[in-house]
């Protein structure tokens, strides 16, 4: 579990990349920074920040940080009742971000996959994005993403969120227990 | 009508000002910034600028531009067939922008209303927006809103858009012919 200093330490970064942008955010939200690890200990390796501006059961709007090289780890939005399953628009804001999806396997990767985590990522289909490029997920579909060298700020527009529904392919993860903690 | 030499005009504004706030277009997308003039033949007092990133039938993401003091019209968007209504969150991103919904008026408005067109504006709640400010709209609500002195840059997530649906307090404005002209 993260500390209280590693929190702090991580919203911090993540506050200064979105402005680095030209993000602004209120002192709430900036006080808010979600900094999920997954519950795997290696922040800096595995890991999401992310700002929640709205999330109705209409849709949802997110900025999402990664540092340099930081992986949101493979996973997929399920269908939940009548719902299909989450869907989601990335657009790359600033940095560059290699996404991954199913689909054919790109042969030599940008990104560089988790040490010992080899076994859970098994979607290699790339898509590389740069400011003002985006593309979209469909739902109950895996995929998984890393910055670049100088991290990354995606903008994520969706249907509505449940973050607690998410099946990650890493059984070691978990989603929720590590929100907002410190 | 816009001329194809107005609308490039306000295309070029509209770009110029997303890129000080830092808001990276494709190319493509530069040459598709739609410019709204609402049939009013006043573009610069009544008008919108926008980029549509996604419209699916869950969600809709768009950047808004407001030329200095521009207003978007009195407008509302009603239920249609199962949905009822489009559901908007503004987040101010550059520049400052005053929104008016229903309910209690502001005695002293921050915004003028476009000469000519009083009769047409009807509800005067005030909310000010700033950068990193934002504000939801329910649906089927009344609403309108102009930039201040630089003009304004505001994301908009919200529920689909189906712009041809919306009723105008303004019974002259046509918001469909006016789209994508030139």
């Amino acid at each position: 579990m993260l500390t209280k200093g590693q929190l702090q330490i991580a919203q911090r970064q993540a506050a200064h990349m979105l402005a680095q942008a030209q993000i602004v955010l209120s002192l709430e939200e900036q006080a808010q920074i979600e900094i999920a690890d997954f519950g795997l200990g290696e922040l800096e390796l595995t890991g999401l920040e992310l700002v929640t501006y709205i999330n109705t059961d209409r849709y949802c709007a997110k900025e999402l940080v990664l540092f340099p090289h930081q992986t949101c780890p493979e996973h997929k939005h399920p269908p939940v009742g009548e719902d299909v399953g989450k869907m989601e628009t990335f657009r790359c804001r600033w940095g560059k971000v290699w996404l991954y999806v199913e689909g054919d396997a790109q042969k030599q990767l940008g990104a560089r996959i988790p040490a010992g985590s080899e076994a859970y990522y098994t979607v290699f289909h790339e898509i590389e994005l740069h400011p003002g490029e985006q593309y979209t997920i469909p739902p109950n579909t895996l995929h998984w993403f890393q910055a670049g060298d100088t991290g990354a700020v995606v903008s994520e527009f969706s249907s509505t969120s449940r973050d607690e529904f998410d099946i990650f392919t890493d059984p070691r993860i978990e989603r929720i227990p590590r929100r907002f903690e410190g």
